[in-house]
C-alpha cells in the first residue's frame, strides 16, 4: 500500500524511519500488504538521502497519484498544511497528521470533510507526541461521562520546571540547558507562554465532550512568572509547580479550559511526571482517574504515533472511523475565573493580620530566606474573580492555581 | 439493542448500573440506538431488585433469543463461563467479559470461534480494571516492537506493600485492613501469591505478542514473602518493592514472563503507583516507555470497561474486530532464570569477606537495628540461576529481583 510524506522534518523523517525499520512486522497488522512510502513532499533538498528518488516539491504529485490512498502530514503550521489536507481528503485519500495547530485550528472543518468523503482523518500523534490518548479517551473510557482532564502537555516547560524543582535553577539557567539538549527551540515563546499546551488542551476538549474549541477560547498562561521562591514555597506545601491544561465539564452547553501553572501535590500522578515527559489524567464519572504517561514529543514517539494512525488507515479502507465533533455555541467555553472554584497559591508583600483580615482561611507557607514582608499561603476554595476582589490593595507577587488532580 | 447480563455480582450488577446511569449520553455513540438490558442470568434470587423481571436462572433464555445480540459475561471462572460463550459466539451473538481466569485460560479458542462466526470477543475489563490498555497496546502502539511489559496487575497487593512501605504495618496487618476495607477476600490466595496478577501477564503477553501464554507458563511469586526488613533494606537503596508482572520479547518464537515482587526505583512511573492502582508500562522500540494508570479493579471501573467494550460492539455489530492470537510452541514461554540477565537485592545471614569473595561488585544496604550477622546488597547483572551457584552455601533470607523499568 502506497503512503506519501508531507513534510520531511523531525517528526516526517522519523515516519519514514519507522516505516522501514517495521517492515517486517506491519505487514501482519494489515492483512499481509507492505506499506510504502511513495513519495515525499518538501521544499528543501536532501542531497544524499537514500530517499532523494521519492522527494517532490509539487504537491500534486500526491494529489493526483491514484496509488495513494494514505498521507501522513508532518508539515506542521496551518498554511499550507490545510489546504493540502482538504484537497486530499476530498480525492478520497485518508490523512494522518502530528499538525496540532492545525487540528486545534480546522479540526472541525477537516474532520467533516473526511466524513462527507468516506474517508479517515487520524489525530493521534498531535495530542502527547507518542502518547495513545485519543483512542483511549474516545472508545475505552466511552462508558463514562468524562468529568475533567489535566495534563501536562509541554515537555519543554516541563523540563524547565523540573531542573528548577530539583536542580534549584533559575527559569533562565534552565530554559538555556533545554535550549542546549534540543528541548526548546531558539525562540521558546510557544512553549513558554504555553501556546503549544493550548493548541492540545483544545484538542482534549474536542474530542473529550464533543464541540471544536477553538485556541483562542482557552485562557492560556505560561510560566515565565515561576520563581524559585515560589517552587519552594510550594515545596513546603509538598507539591510542585506545573504547567497543566485543564478541562472542566460544566453542561452539555459549556465547559471550562485554561491553561496555566497549577500547584499539584505530591501523591497525584501528575506530580512524579519528570522531564520531557508529558501526562494526560482523565477523570471518569465511572472509572474515576485514570492516567496516561510517556514522550510527549521527540521524532520517534511521535512518529510512531503517526505510523500507527496509518495502519489503522490501512486496515480500514473501506470506512470511515466513527469519531469526530461539531461546532460549539459562542459562548460554549465559559469564563473560568467567574465559574470554577478553587484554591490559590499567594505571595504578597503582606503581614498575615492583613491576610487574616481578609482571608477565612488559610494555610500559611515557608521558606528559607523568606524576608519578614512576605507572606505565602493558599486560600480556601473560591473563584478567580472573588480572589482578585479579596486581593485588592495588596501587592501581589504572584498567584498560582492549585488543582485537585 | 438488547444486551444480556450473565452473573450479577460486583461487576455485572455495576454493568447494569453503568448502561442506565448512562442512558442519555450512549445512544450518539452508536449511532442514535439505545442499549437495554434485556436478561440477567444469576442462580442466586435478588428479591426487591428493581431488574427482577430481567433475571433468569436459565442460559437458554439468552441463547435463544434472538433479539440479544451482545452479552456480557461477568460471571468469572472458567465453568459455565466457557461454556456458555462459546455457545453464544456460535449463535451469532458478540460478547465482552471482565473474566481474566477464562481470557487465560480459554482466550485461543473463544477468539477463534469469534472469527469463525463473525462476531466480538472483546476483553478490555479482562486487564487492570478500568485501564484502557488493550486497545492502547494493540492499536495505537502498531507501529512499535514491543521490548517489554511491567505491570503492577492487582490491587490488593499493591494496597498491601503500600501500607508496609508507608506505615510500617506487618504483612499481616496490612492484610486485615485490605480485607476489613474489602480490598482483599477471605481467603486471598489468588492476589497475595500472584495468581490474579499471573492471568493478567498472559493476556497481555498474548496481547502483545500474538501468542497464547497460559498460566501454567508464566512463574508467579507472591508477597507473603515480603518483611519490613526487606521494606527498609530496599528503601535506602531509594526503591520501594512492587509486585511486578513482567514480560520480555526474546525473539520470534520466544518470550519470558513471570510474576513476582522486585524493586522498583523511585524515579520509575511505577514507583508512585500506590494503593489499589494499578499501571501498565509497555518499552516499544520507537515510543519509548508509556504508562497506564488507574483503578485496577472495582465495581464501576470494572463495569465501564465491559460497557466500553458493549458500546464497540454495537457499532460494529456488522464486522469482526480485528485483534486476536495465536498458538505458541511448548517452548515459547522460555526458562527466565536461565535467560533474563537483571541485579538482585539479597539478604542473608553473612558477612562481607565472604559476599565480597563471591560477588565482583555488589552495592550494600542498611537498616535500623540490622543485626551484625546479617548484610543486605544489589548484586550486578546476571541470571536467576547463575545467583543461585554464587549463593550456594549461603543461608539467604531473602531474594527480590531489581527490575529496569
Amino acid at each position: 500500500m502506497k503512503v506519501a510524506v508531507m513534510g520531511y522534518g523531525t517528526v516526517g523523517s522519523g515516519v519514514v524511519e519507522v516505516i522501514e525499520s517495521h517492515s517486517d512486522t506491519i505487514p501482519q497488522k494489515i492483512g499481509g500488504e507492505t506499506l510504502e512510502v511513495a513519495r515525499i513532499l518538501d521544499l528543501r533538498d536532501f542531497p544524499g538521502d537514500p530517499h532523494e528518488a521519492l522527494f517532490t516539491k509539487d504537491f500534486n504529485d500526491i494529489l493526483n497519484d491514484k496509488e495513494i490512498k494514505i498521507v501522513a502530514e508532518t508539515m506542521g503550521g496551518v498554511n499550507p498544511a490545510f489546504d493540502f489536507t482538504m484537497k486530499l481528503l476530498k480525492a478520497g485519500k485518508s490523512v494522518v497528521t502530528s499538525n496540532k495547530e492545525l487540528v486545534a485550528q480546522k479540526g472541525l472543518e477537516l474532520l467533516k470533510a473526511a466524513e462527507e468523503n468516506g474517508v479517515n482523518y487520524l489525530i493521534e500523534a498531535s495530542v502527547g507526541g507518542g502518547i495513545p490518548i485519543i483512542r483511549p479517551l474516545t472508545q475505552c473510557l466511552a462508558a463514562n461521562n468524562i468529568e475533567g482532564i489535566a495534563g501536562i502537555l509541554n515537555g519543554t516547560t516541563n523540563f524547565i520546571l523540573t531542573m528548577m524543582i530539583e536542580q534549584g535553577m533559575s527559569f533562565d539557567e534552565a530554559l538555556k540547558i533545554a535550549q542546549e539538549k534540543g528541548y526548546a527551540e531558539k525562540d521558546p515563546t510557544a512553549d513558554v507562554e504555553g501556546h503549544d499546551a493550548c493548541r492540545k488542551v483544545c484538542i482534549l476538549a474536542s474530542l473529550a465532550f464533543g464541540k471544536h474549541v477553538y485556541p483562542s477560547q482557552v485562557e492560556t498562561e505560561g510560566i515565565t512568572n515561576i520563581s524559585l521562591e515560589d517552587v519552594s514555597y510550594i515545596n513546603s506545601a509538598g507539591g510542585v509547580i506545573k504547567l497543566l491544561g485543564q478541562i472542566k465539564y460544566i453542561s452539555k452547553d459549556s465547559i471550562a479550559a485554561f491553561v496555566s501553572p497549577a500547584v499539584v501535590y505530591n501523591g497525584s500522578q501528575l506530580a512524579s511526571v519528570k522531564d520531557v515527559f508529558n501526562a494526560v489524567l482523565v477523570r471518569g464519572d465511572a472509572v474515576g482517574d485514570v492516567c496516561f504517561y510517556g514522550p510527549g514529543a521527540g521524532k520517534l514517539p511521535t512518529a510512531s504515533a503517526v505510523v500507527a494512525d496509518i495502519i489503522d488507515c490501512a486496515k480500514h479502507t473501506d470506512r470511515k472511523k466513527i469519531f469526530g465533533w461539531g461546532a460549539g455555541a459562542e459562548d460554549y467555553v465559559v469564563d473560568y475565573k467567574s465559574t470554577i472554584k478553587m484554591p490559590f497559591y499567594v505571595r504578597a508583600k503582606a503581614d498575615c493580620a492583613r491576610v487574616n483580615s481578609v482571608f477565612s482561611e488559610v494555610k500559611y507557607l515557608s521558606r528559607k530566606g523568606q524576608p519578614s514582608d512576605e507572606v505565602a499561603f493558599i486560600t480556601d476554595v473560591m473563584t478567580e474573580n472573588e480572589l482578585t476582589e479579596k486581593l485588592k490593595g495588596f501587592e501581589v507577587i504572584n498567584i498560582i492555581k492549585v488543582t485537585n488532580y
